[in-house]
């Protein structure tokens, strides 16, 4: 049987149950955003890694390297802030072809090190290695949360809200806009659109603020696709979910990018994922003055999107027309998803 | 002007410059073997990256997934163990074609978790990603250290002496016997050497030991070959040094590979790496007591190869003639190194 009969998230769990060991400082191993373990100082050690593979992730000619480095911290720096926690460390596995430009890997590392010290985040190290084909860079990063902090994916509650910050829709609009030069879009509306698709804003601050209220119940971040990345939190917390289209956070450009490429708005903001926004769940009584608080001290906006039911009642997402239809994940999958 | 023509060290160089920062919670960043970071903890936390490529790092065919499993571990505990820590916690990155067999992924771990188990290493998480072309893994390594301890490639003193442990030039024997099948080499013999190739013994108990005994100045890992390692470590430390070839400790089955590859063994014991015992220097009165402790309490023998010179005295090789030659790095590079 070869990988791609399996797939990404069954591969996972299969790898999973080889490295299973309880070790009592690892306070959340895999299956979580980040890891976290308790190296004793005062902070949870969160601990997480995710490359950026030419020809998979990017493509060497539509993103130029400044933005990609800025891209390879973003990415990391969101998973971490999906635990609640600070990123501050990081370390840069380099694989490149011999016949790189110096210029290419020097301008990486400028970007990657102005996203970095936007979040305060030091590169203390790395590895470089020969490819003998495309270029896979990876980044290990290394963060702290206070031990009171921690949110995880599991700990969701029915009757429980479901929250997302920010605006969904706008990687997948990007994409799509820099893929159909044909598409009558505006410009400034495509670059921005492009831009983020390019490059996501990781919402560490955000994050911390939820984590820090003791309000939210549990928390991940949307690379797969709030369809896909809702799923493991349920998964995790052992619940079900109702997500209500009409509610997404869905930018009037990304809707109109939806409607010339044909596919409803709130598939863009479902099904395409890396918006890289966080996803968290609150009593309902405490959605409101979450809310409030993050939007007041981050200006990102917070929407809630949908309710957490019992396990037993399943997944759903309801239709603009009210219809509810199963909500299984579409998101880009490696190995049986479609190339970028 | 491309990464090839720039040579790895250098390049390194140039974008170690380019995130260049000095945060107080970093104690070792950049340049070492692994990063040293004070997050409040009693002990140091130690952070390090390293790949393992396919067509640079190992041929696909010619290991067996498991020992390449353990040996992605090894590599990077070799490298906390040059700094005289504990590996402990380990993030695995999969960049893998879609055609590649489950059972190898599955094999591969096998032998990770193995190697892990070994070190009392948990494997808390990772990432998976498609490749379009051959196989990266990347394995994130944690560990810890007493502050007391932390042993840097910094504080050699001239008068100092260099000392190793283990055997050298096993791996080089070891890639030698495992590409020439009409090599006389005797069955058993050759079997040994290349599993030594194949997977190298990190050194973490006897890290430790010299680390915690107070007594050594510096140390490093060999990982290019001591002619380049102990470059490594007079650059950091800004001093000189002789190595005697007469007194590195080849083994016999090193020394007949080489003869019948037509080659000096102390070529094999220096320049060709992989072999990843430690190097470390201490001032002579301690050699003794020191090497005492380690080959007692790990049955690692311990071998005074040179001294530390000042810096101005440069860097020699005493060859078994009583000739002194510049000692310069021949060591396999990346980017103008040989490929496997």
């Amino acid at each position: 049987m070869r990988i791609a009969d399996v797939g990404e998230f069954p591969l996972i769990a299969r790898l999973a149950r080889i490295v299973a060991s309880a070790q009592p400082d690892v306070v959340v191993g895999i299956g979580d955003d980040a890891a976290a373990l308790d190296l004793g100082g005062d902070r949870l050690v969160l601990f997480t890694v995710d490359s950026q593979v030419e020809g998979s992730h990017f493509v060497f000619d539509r993103i130029p390297p400044h933005l990609l480095g800025r891209r390879l911290l973003a990415v990391n720096a969101s998973d971490i802030a999906a635990m609640g926690g600070r990123p501050t460390h990081a370390l840069v596995s380099l694989v490149l072809p011999p016949d790189l430009a110096l210029a290419w890997v020097e301008e990486l590392y400028a970007g990657l090190e102005e996203e970095a010290e936007r979040f305060g985040v030091a590169v203390v190290g790395g590895n470089v290695a020969r490819s003998p084909g495309g270029i896979v860079l990876d980044l290990a990063l290394v963060g702290g949360v206070p031990r009171a902090h921690l949110l995880t994916r599991a700990g969701a509650r029915p009757g429980d809200l479901v929250l997302v910050t920010g605006a969904l829709g706008e990687a997948a609009a990007g994409l799509i806009v820099s893929g159909r030069a044909d598409l009558p879009v505006p410009a400034a509306e495509g670059e921005a659109l492009v831009a983020r698709h390019l490059v996501p804003t990781p919402r560490v601050r955000e994050g911390r603020l939820i984590a820090a209220s003791g309000l939210a119940t549990a928390m991940t971040d949307l690379s797969d696709g709030l369809g896909s990345d809702v799923g493991h939190l349920c998964d995790r917390s052992r619940v079900g979910v109702r997500i209500h289209a009409e509610k997404l956070p869905v930018p009037p450009a990304v809707a109109r990018v939806a409607e010339l490429a044909g596919e409803p708005p709130w598939d863009l903001a479902l099904f395409h994922g890396e918006d890289f926004e966080l996803v968290f769940t609150c009593p309902p009584d405490a959605a409101r003055v979450l809310s409030e608080r993050v939007s007041v001290e981050t200006g990102t906006p917070v929407s809630v999107v949908g309710e957490v039911l019992p396990a037993p009642a399943g997944r759903w997402l309801v239709l603009p027309t009210g219809e509810e239809i199963p909500l299984a994940p579409r998101g880009f999958r490696h190995f049986s998803g479609p190339a970028p």
